[in-house]
């Protein structure tokens, strides 16, 4: 087993940033990461961005560490408590849990966030530029929590609202929307606790770099209901049950219940459910030019499909590390070059080095083509295109805080 | 150990509503809880209200589920899966754990709420008359997470503000306030998750049962800042550090943090800074007969102490669990008369029966003296008050829902 997990260590470093030979001396410079729950110390995280966890199992034979793919042992010592680093880690956000005994549980010292289809322990490795998504003391707006009736799924959904600082100050203002979407096995809490969309846009607002708009969040996975039949099973929609949990987000069917990637069923949701509730609801302006779509990975595939079907319904489109689009997606490129305004493309680095792919879906790279060559394409066409490459980060949640912070400045300049 | 379990769970039977005597022979009509995590199918209630619990745990040699002060041993099955049952439960919410050869960790199974100090599972058991709370196709109000600067904690801190159905649709129309706090181990995200006090408000007001009121939920535990010296360890203010997350709610400093119970820092943060931040950024009434204040538990304490010594903010006192008021209180019965309009005192039915109380800090029964008979002479003397005893409930949340369902009617009524 040690063997193994040195291996695996191994090669975990050898597609890191630094390219350290990894030792058994960490730099003792750990410090609690910024999401350890209230009152504790652990996880921690070093200046080499090396993650330790501290576990107390008094009677466990073997506990692990499991980040990024590699389990990682820890030591016991006095009182039974278990201690142990990972390898180093890219800047920003992970999924992570501990193996004790051959359970797989969340660390009870992090906080806890739905991703990887469950929800579980999350550990913040600070990030050079982590001051864009900072808690400042800056006019913030507000994420609210919305329940809405869709007639498509027969089902209460529930979406998060993030309204601009100023929102409340003048009723007669009204303000674009950007419809953002979470990853596979992601929910419509992702982009507010994970993501830090709401931080990233009061910085943004603050600074004058970004127009404040509307941000609706809704869940783009496993949609039951009356006409639709996705691959999971079908079960109660998201957050609607009888003396069921809300607030702590509950999400869609969970593992397996992607219908195969057939968006229809959140298509049909999108078009004719949250847009005519949004707009019935905030002070929207309701028109084309003044509503956006973006997502990442899945949500970015949604995000490609949807809108290039609807392009009287959409003017701006984000895609991050969810594909591209490219002159071969728009038929009547005339049409296309008046409608969108931008077509944004964004990937972590780590997923388009052909030496180190860390890609969704086992590490494939990026789908449909080199996306700076497609976005290359549209811009030789004549549209108004955006590539980005997050540096030195893979498939997590850091490329997708940057790619909004890129694209956010973007949006709805006319 | 296990003679010792038995007994634990032979008494908490005998104190249970159904009084049956403990077979092992569970009646199996489990079904999934309302806070299993999506996908997951345990834990389940059955019938009797029995909690199950089944975790996977190959290489462990004791698993332990943890609930209500007792630990219920589980069995090992094909697969190395676990699996076992508690004794008779009330209805509602309770937190629990699970133990993994003596590793305190959340259940993977269920979703997480802050409680108990940490950020942990709960069980939702299926309670008669929990529809009160459901979800259901009525106008829903939004539950905003809101950051404000505090001067008197020099922080940024987080409070939700529940806003009724139709806040959003008449600019002009100006709400009333309740501000409703959390009890001690717990944050500004238990009446949201835990409490469902939205769905609670959108329920009775789609009844016409009560009238549409703006509740704000603040973090009652803990404040750090200069010119404070809470009883715990001084720290960062909940929720504002650099990369740090939000969503998923940051407490204040945790275990042993709350200061002895001075309530000062918090009843200044409250009265200088939030009410006014709450005053200036929504549509309040914003005069004292048209704010309330109310609290279970430690914010019940929390919600005596600061409304007698601001009865020129606050018109309507509700105390969940959390003491009484009696004529001793009152210095000038006369002013007290004109100024507060209700006086709700609640508890728990089984924190009230001598021969059963399951009360807070151990069990010692209501403090404070009989609040039945503080609330009768309240009535004695003129003052409007109301006592409320939930059915079969010990010191948890289903007794403070139907609190705060019992007490939301009476409020500003004049």
């Amino acid at each position: 087993m040690k063997t193994k997990f040195a291996l695996l260590a191994f090669a975990s470093v050898m597609s890191g940033q630094l390219c350290l030979a990894q030792t058994n001396q960490p730099v003792e410079d750990f410090k609690p990461s910024a999401s350890v729950q209230p009152g504790s110390r652990y996880p921690q995280v070093n200046s080499e961005r090396r993650v330790r966890v501290r576990v107390r199992a008094p009677g466990a034979t073997n506990v692990l560490l499991d980040i990024g793919g590699v389990r990682y042992p820890l030591t016991k010592g006095d009182g039974g408590v278990w201690i142990g680093d990972s390898a180093l880690q890219d800047e920003g956000f992970h999924y992570y849990q501990i193996w004790v005994d051959g359970a797989q549980v969340p660390d009870p010292g992090s906080l806890y966030f739905y991703g990887a289809s469950r929800w579980g322990s999350g550990v913040e490795v600070p990030a050079q530029d982590q001051d864009f998504y900072a808690l400042k003391n800056v006019p913030h707006g507000q994420l609210r929590e919305v329940h809405y009736f869709s007639k498509t799924s027969n089902s209460i959904r529930r979406c998060f609202v993030y309204t601009p600082p100023d929102y409340d100050q003048d009723p007669n203002k009204r303000y674009p929307v950007l419809y953002l979407q979470h990853g596979a096995g992601e929910d419509e809490t992702g982009w507010g606790n994970q993501g830090h969309a709401n931080l990233i846009m009061d910085n943004l607002i603050a600074e004058g770099k970004a127009r404040p708009f509307i941000i609706v969040m809704e869940n783009g996975g496993g949609i039951g209901g009356p006409g639709f039949r996705p691959g999971g099973p079908p079960g109660a929609a998201n957050g609607a049950s009888a003396g069921g949990t809300n607030g702590a987000a509950r999400g869609p069917g969970g593992r397996g219940g992607f219908g195969g990637f057939n968006f229809s069923a959140f298509e049909h949701v999108l078009i004719d459910d949250l847009i005519p509730y949004v707009d019935a609801n905030f002070r929207t302006i309701a028109d084309q030019p003044h509503r956006a779509m973006a997502g990442l990975s899945m949500g970015g595939m949604q995000t490609r499909q949807i809108t290039l079907a609807h392009l009287d319904t959409f003017s701006h489109i984000g895609i991050f590390s969810g594909g591209s689009i490219s002159t071969n997606d728009v038929t009547d490129m005339d049409a296309f070059k008046q409608k969108v305004k931008v077509v944004f493309v964004s990937f972590g680095s780590r997923e388009l080095d052909p030496a180190n792919r860390r890609g969704p879906f086992g590490g494939r790279g990026p789908f449909g083509g080199d996306p700076k060559a497609a976005v290359e394409g549209l811009k030789a066409a004549g549209i108004n295109s955006v590539f980005y490459m997050s540096p030195q980060t893979a498939h997590e949640w850091e490329s997708w805080r940057r790619s909004l912070h890129e694209f956010a400045p973007l949006l709805f300049q006319d």
